[in-house]
């Protein structure tokens, strides 16, 4: 049993849960500005043994968005705080290559990992919402633009991380010496869109490297994640359209002279559990009875990324264009609708649900089966765990759900390291710069 | 005795010490990269009812810099991770006006009110050196048209912050509401330097307005401050030139409509604290011996942002022209040294010792007697203590000459309040974008 493979498992969290609605679900948290809310969602993953907490992010704020959209922590100080209060969950964060400089986003990803004792990962996107562009007194740029730009930005990151060897803080109370200045460089990157000398003000960090995540699903995207991501994640909501996509991702990893078991890629789903599956259903369908329908059409264009406003909101969908190649989750859920001939107020309701990601609902034997099946057919490697509302949706999935993949061997009983990289089975890298 | 002017009190962290050979002192904490380290010195702190802790940063680094500049958290991450494992000190940060989005800025700081229950203090800086410059892609710009930047960055950041009133996380259960959108605004910031819609996606914080410190001593820095900060920290060699700086600064605050009560100026001071005056100064004795001249030039070239490495290290500091207004170290030290007579090694022990702050040697009663007489002189309202070394050099302050200032009734026993803001008596300002 030990020799079998391993699940990984990571949440994604937003305080007032997954689900549109979910903080009007009875005993639900009520914030996403609630530090003691954070708190108990990271001891939750601890005490499910999970893999990582994963924060995505957004550049601007509307009040009629997701309420954890809305009104938010900032997702690297709000990891900062959890890495004072937690000792082995992974912290991964979301922070943009468009609207940021490498330097900076090198030197905070480098500061949690130190302030975690090796447990932080940078969730690298280019930000396809294009309202961030004001904030930032911006055009937006173009999709592949931005990952001309994104493929560069995470060069000069790891680059940055690169620039302490091991061993460069000496601390030599005889000569006075500090450091040894021989086993720190600077970068002195000049590329296309950043010239970055270096070294950080940090020495080299805990992981040597902190990990990588992505998310993106375009050609462009897949080809960054394929070269650089050590976790993918996945927006699914059929298995053979996963495989398809799983394979579709590692296949490209040789070309970049990787080898394709060092990249973990986690759909995402979000459990609904209940004890039977009528109490599953009976919750599901509580949560969806919460749902404001007021303002339908403007959030569903803001999560496709194009303006469906002007149509009936219970006419059906039609066949339309996609607006670029950046919108998995408008490909993904377009898709779906046009298969299952639904409407916009149809769409919506799975919108609202998880965002456009995959729902599953049941007992918790039975979501183990279909993870478990997912996972044995190699359309992931592990998954991304979405609860609808915190702490109960998620405390339930890891108490109901976890120890039957545990009795099964699929998922590990105890961590058995600390840092984020041993929770994946990835070996700690030497600096490329003294390599 | 209730009655009585309070002084204010901070405490300037770099890990290994304010002294550049602090770490090599027996018992003395060896990293500015352990987290352990800083909690430590958050807890003398707040033992000691300071009113905040002030991190400074640096956006370049070099392996013969201070230990603590040169391998050193990320402030704001830093900051963050204390928030989780202290209840009362403020917290207080430096970003650069320079190299940042005054959007990100803005953002953080809230992020990072929200998870300190209003205890955030933003440092805005202009960034002094140049080096920054080379890991940005940048021309460093000259130092007043910095300060035009700088003064728009900072209505940025405050205009940002006022864009969510209070009370407009309503959380209706029976509408399903959970934002109240007449609350939230958009700042439509079109200025000189910066375009910058808004809003954060972040409610308005517990302190309304975090903190604004401001540390600039040229007479835009000035302006700056006597226009927007909260709290100025100075740099002081001599007490009569620190009444003088003080009454220049607060008799600019009505001209902005402010009361100059509104306004803490805390200088800087390295206190080198023993039982007797003897023991302090074989303390003080001891750090100096401990000082490696070997990089002495390069590094005084480097503090005053002057290139002073072509002269010898005996002969006389000459009558030198100051490279421009921003240089407020500078400007005092070379004063002192004229003044003093003294040779760049002099000059050299100085700032090794405590970076071109004041240094008081001394027994707890004395060192008491001279913190009064500057604050009953209106000197200053307070004091930014620079340790030594930590945590000893910290302890031997909070729990020597704390207690002094505390029997005098100048300096609080235990917190009144809970926020940075009400530490300082001020009071919590409503969004001017709804008044």
């Amino acid at each position: 049993m030990n020799q079998r493979r391993q699940m990984h498992l990571g949440v994604f969290v937003l305080g007032t849960g997954n689900h549109i609605a979910g903080w009007r679900y009875p005993g639900a948290a009520q914030s996403f500005e609630d530090l003691s809310v954070v708190q108990e969602i990271a001891r939750i993953a601890e005490r499910g043994r999970f893999d990582l907490i994963f924060l995505g992010d957004n550049l601007a704020s509307e009040p009629g968005m997701h309420p954890s959209f809305a009104a938010r922590f900032e997702p690297l100080t709000m990891l900062a705080a959890l890495a004072a209060t937690t000792t082995h969950v992974g912290l991964g964060a979301t922070a943009s290559t468009t609207y940021n400089e490498p330097y900076n986003v090198a030197r905070a990803f480098a500061s949690l990992d130190h302030l975690s004792g090796g447990r932080a990962a940078w969730n690298a996107v280019t930000s396809s919402g294009g309202k961030a562009a004001d904030n930032f007194g911006r055009i937006h740029p173009e999709h592949d633009a931005r990952y001309e730009v994104a493929e560069e930005f995470v060069d000069v990151v790891r680059g940055l991380w690169d620039c302490w060897d091991d061993g460069a803080v000496i601390r030599d109370h005889a000569t006075g010496r500090y450091i040894d200045p021989a086993k720190v460089r600077p970068l002195n990157h000049e590329g296309r869109f950043f010239r970055v000398k270096g070294p950080l003000p940090t020495s080299r960090t805990p992981q040597g490297q902190p990990i990588i995540l992505q998310a993106g699903s375009s050609a462009p995207g897949l080809a960054l994640a394929a070269r650089t991501a050590d976790v993918v994640f996945a927006v699914v909501q059929d298995m053979e359209e996963a495989r398809a996509g799983y394979v579709a991702l590692k296949s490209r990893m040789p070309g970049f002279g990787r080898d394709p078991a060092t990249l973990a890629v986690l759909p995402g789903v979000m459990p609904v559990v209940g004890r039977t599956e009528a109490e599953a259903r009976a919750r599901l369908n509580l949560l969806q009875s919460f749902v404001n329908t007021d303002n339908a059409l403007a959030m569903l264009s803001s999560r496709l990324g194009m303006d469906v406003s002007g149509f009936p909101l219970d006419a059906l969908v039609p066949d339309l264009p996609l607006p670029d190649s950046s919108h998995g989750f408008a490909r993904v859920m377009l898709a779906k609708a046009r298969r299952e001939r639904m409407t916009w107020r149809d769409l919506f309701n799975l919108t609202g649900a998880a965002r456009g990601h995959w729902v599953i609902c049941g007992a918790p034997e039975s979501i183990a089966d279909t993870l478990q099946e997912w996972f044995e057919a190699e359309a992931c490697d592990g998954f991304n765990i979405l609860p609808p509302y915190f702490p109960g949706g998620f405390a339930d999935f890891v108490d109901l759900v976890v120890p039957i993949l545990q009795e099964r061997g699929l998922f590990r009983r105890e961590y058995s390291g600390t840092t984020l990289r041993e929770h994946l089975g990835l070996a700690r890298p030497r600096s490329r710069l003294f390599d």
